[in-house]
């Protein structure tokens, strides 16, 4: 890829998506205006200005990376993604369709023919295919693997079987392999025959004849000892290595700990199965958190920019429902107790800032246990010692915020009671909050589930349905006999 | 590095993690028991186990990745962590503290002497003396000031003469250059006699008499052409090179839109000031990601597990304080309507769905514009299709959820005039909530500011009051005078 690594900055990339926005916004009015025209030779002038706009549009591109024609294809309407597709597809190949989004992808390979895709993939490697597999139809699917040849078929099916979650999804098998018997000159040789090094290898992988990993040689090492050694005298023995079932997230904390650029991956056996490149690792580490952030509002990473309404409206409106199925579960309890505001209605505006507090502080506490089990913080051993200092954290929060809560009640309706019975109602919910704040992510996290899913809305309907029960049983218990 | 890489999943960690919490608590006990036991020898005895202890933690981190025992110290609530610390600290020199984080490494760097930590820093690079500066002691900077010969100087104050936020603040100094008139072979010969060669070393950079970069070397090229050929022959001129006062997440967009590992830095006039590679950028990626979902929440990366409570409180008060105050404000429209609700209390239990969804939809929107604008996918030419594309969604939206909001209220409530009113006062907050969601984070993106920051709170606040106002407005208008 250096062949087209360029000085890209994020204003060169915008004025680029801005000039081919202008040039298919050109093409749009002219096409009109020719239909508008007289009406002779309307297709004859139309295809001639097609074929310029194409042309213009294939300039433009063949001069930019991969990466960012990806980058502007994703920046464009449906409409205009779709024209601008069918001017450089077929310059581009497949490098395109691998770094645009999944969403983004789902709408170019939606126009493509079965043939076209087959012989896009055609010159693919097999891990690269792997990432499009999901989203190929069924009939190019077949072409391809028709095409493939029994070690590409079988690079496939190895990756394929593997889960998203696991490192064999990820890995690659660009890894060159070497002998510990070799010297170092005659690696160096090897190497010049084959003329061209995989991108991302930084060592080479030392395994004996049964495959098994003796040790690895990083080029920094081949470089700096004398070319008469062996490799076994220059190896490292004491180095990374992942299982292909291991837990990507584990290797993405073990690339960032240790600094890797690339590691092998070898099965139950401890045989060679293919390596791990810091570029996936990037890339699943950047997708996961777009990934959190986002699901933080009930949007999944299926939904692009400009997916067609329907789309987005069908992403979104699970979330949705199961919001108002639990705002509608919490409001309840303020039905059951209609009496009592009819009394004093003055709960009716005091009660949501306490629900709504409790939501505030509870999240507070759920997003920190959330992010240190994510870490592997959070122990047996240590746990404990978290959860009392959380909940000694809560007493404090619930004095502070609860004396604010009072003095706010009592400045509005100069009533004491009513203010003391607001203050210990906040009190209250803030402990409460804080406790379904830890156990929540805990729980989830004891039973094997991702302790981040649905946290935040459980969190808030138990606080909200407890703020609005405990300032209403508690006004009810001391302000209404009065 | 790499005679320190080994094989160690989570299990492994939290396997060690275990051993040594067992270890301090051991400690601890036996030091109580001696304490309540016979008068004499107390101190002698206590000397002797501690010495003991000691040295088992010391022959057990002796055996750890400085990640790992980073790792572990943060895992450690303060009191055993201080302990473990004081076992190993003059073994590991600095890198422990480079690897822990930010509020980790005070509880560390607290506990140390001027003297103690001038010798650790003594080791280290001028990056990674950067990365500790704000940390350390004004005294114990000086005592390193000091101790630093110009060339070191001058490359620490260039790191810290950058903001967080500009590539010169990330980046560090160990490229190796070379001219494009020499030949392959004693460029092979000159890494030789180096005998190392930097981590992360993948190129090597080509510059003039004036120290501008002329091209790259890749290892790759080094090791796959002829000897006999010169730089010039062989270099890439094609290549990926950043400012020093571009914004980090410019370049980390680069590093992975081109798979980068290492990348030249250069100034104004672009002359090499530096080197950028993958392992800065990664650490920078999840640092981010970490603080954008833990802000969220309003708890910063200042905060770790086993923070102070007070330290904690403090940290967490500030976000707490700003929820009060938008809370009560929202909350003042319903002190205005309170005959409404007098007269029709079902408006009280009803309208918290109304204004929780507005709060909901609207956040969807904002989070789908916070992440393309980081994405840098928003730009003048499209900007217009998005508005019409999420305002056409909240049509939609609002008519989904209004019809059920109705269809809920007459179900509880068997009232006409009152399920229309809040199905309308639905489907008109939804609409301002996704209109507000829009608004913010593209207006404080065009002024310059981050767009994620504060978002939720203004928007949540604004929702909540608007759904508030809307209900009660229109029963006001449509209800109460039947």
């Amino acid at each position: 890829m250096e062949a087209s690594e360029k000085v890209h900055t994020a204003q060169f990339l915008q004025h680029q998506l801005q000039e081919v926005i202008t040039l298919l916004a050109k093409q749009q009015l002219e096409k009109s205006l020719v239909q508008r025209g007289p009406a002779t030779n309307h297709e004859l002038v139309e295809a001639v200005l097609h074929k310029q706009h194409q042309t213009r549009l294939q300039e433009k591109f063949a001069l930019l990376h991969p990466a960012d024609i990806a980058f502007i294809l994703e920046s464009l309407p449906l409409d205009q993604r779709e024209t601008a597709w069918d001017a450089i597809k077929t310059d581009h190949d497949g490098q395109v369709l691998l770094e645009v989004s999944d969403a983004v992808r789902q709408t170019l390979i939606s126009g493509m023919e079965a043939e076209e895709l087959a012989s896009v993939a055609g010159n693919m490697d097999a891990d690269e295919l792997a990432d499009l597999a999901a989203d190929l139809p069924k009939r190019a699917m077949l072409r391809i693997l028709r095409s493939l040849n029994s070690t590409e078929r079988m690079h496939l099916n190895a990756i394929l079987s593997y889960q998203d979650n696991q490192v064999g999804a990820l890995m690659d098998f660009g890894m060159i392999t070497i002998r510990d018997d070799m010297s170092l000159k005659a690696i160096l040789s090897y190497i010049r025959k084959l003329g061209k090094l995989p991108s991302h290898t930084d060592k080479l992988f030392v395994v004996d004849q049964h495959n098994q990993v003796k040790g690895i040689l990083p080029l920094q090492r081949l470089l700096t000892h004398s070319p008469s050694l062996h490799v076994a005298q220059v190896m490292v023995t004491d180095f990374v290595v992942f299982q292909t079932d291991q837990d990507t997230n584990e290797a993405s904390r073990a690339f960032e700990r240790y600094d890797l650029i690339s590691a092998p991956v070898v099965d139950k056996n401890g045989e060679l199965q293919g390596r791990l490149c810091v570029d996936s690792i990037m890339d699943f580490i950047r997708e996961k958190s777009d990934e959190d952030l986002l699901s933080q509002a009930g949007v999944t990473e299926e939904e692009d920019l400009f997916s067609s309404v329907w789309k987005s409206a069908k992403n979104r409106w699970g979330w949705l429902l199961i919001n108002v199925v639990t705002a509608f579960a919490s409001t309840r309890i303020i039905g059951l107790f209609e009496d009592v505001i009819l009394q004093l209605v003055a709960l009716a505006s005091l009660m949501p800032i306490v629900a709504a507090m409790g939501g505030n502080t509870g999240n507070q506490t759920s997003m920190l246990i959330i992010r240190s089990l994510a870490l592997g913080q959070i122990t047996p051993a240590n746990v404990q010692r978290l959860i009392r200092k959380e909940l000694t954290l809560a007493l404090l929060n619930g004095t502070f915020i609860g004396l604010i809560m009072g003095l706010l009640g009592f400045f509005l309706y100069r009533n004491l009671a009513l203010s003391g019975v607001m203050a210990t109602a906040m009190f209250i919910n803030l402990l409460v909050a804080v406790i379904v704040g830890l156990s929540i992510p805990l729980v989830r996290y004891r039973f094997g589930k991702d302790p981040a899913v649905g946290t935040s809305v459980i969190l808030t309907s138990i606080t909200d349905s407890m703020g609005f029960f405990i300032v209403l049983g508690l006004a009810n218990l001391f302000l209404l006999g009065k």
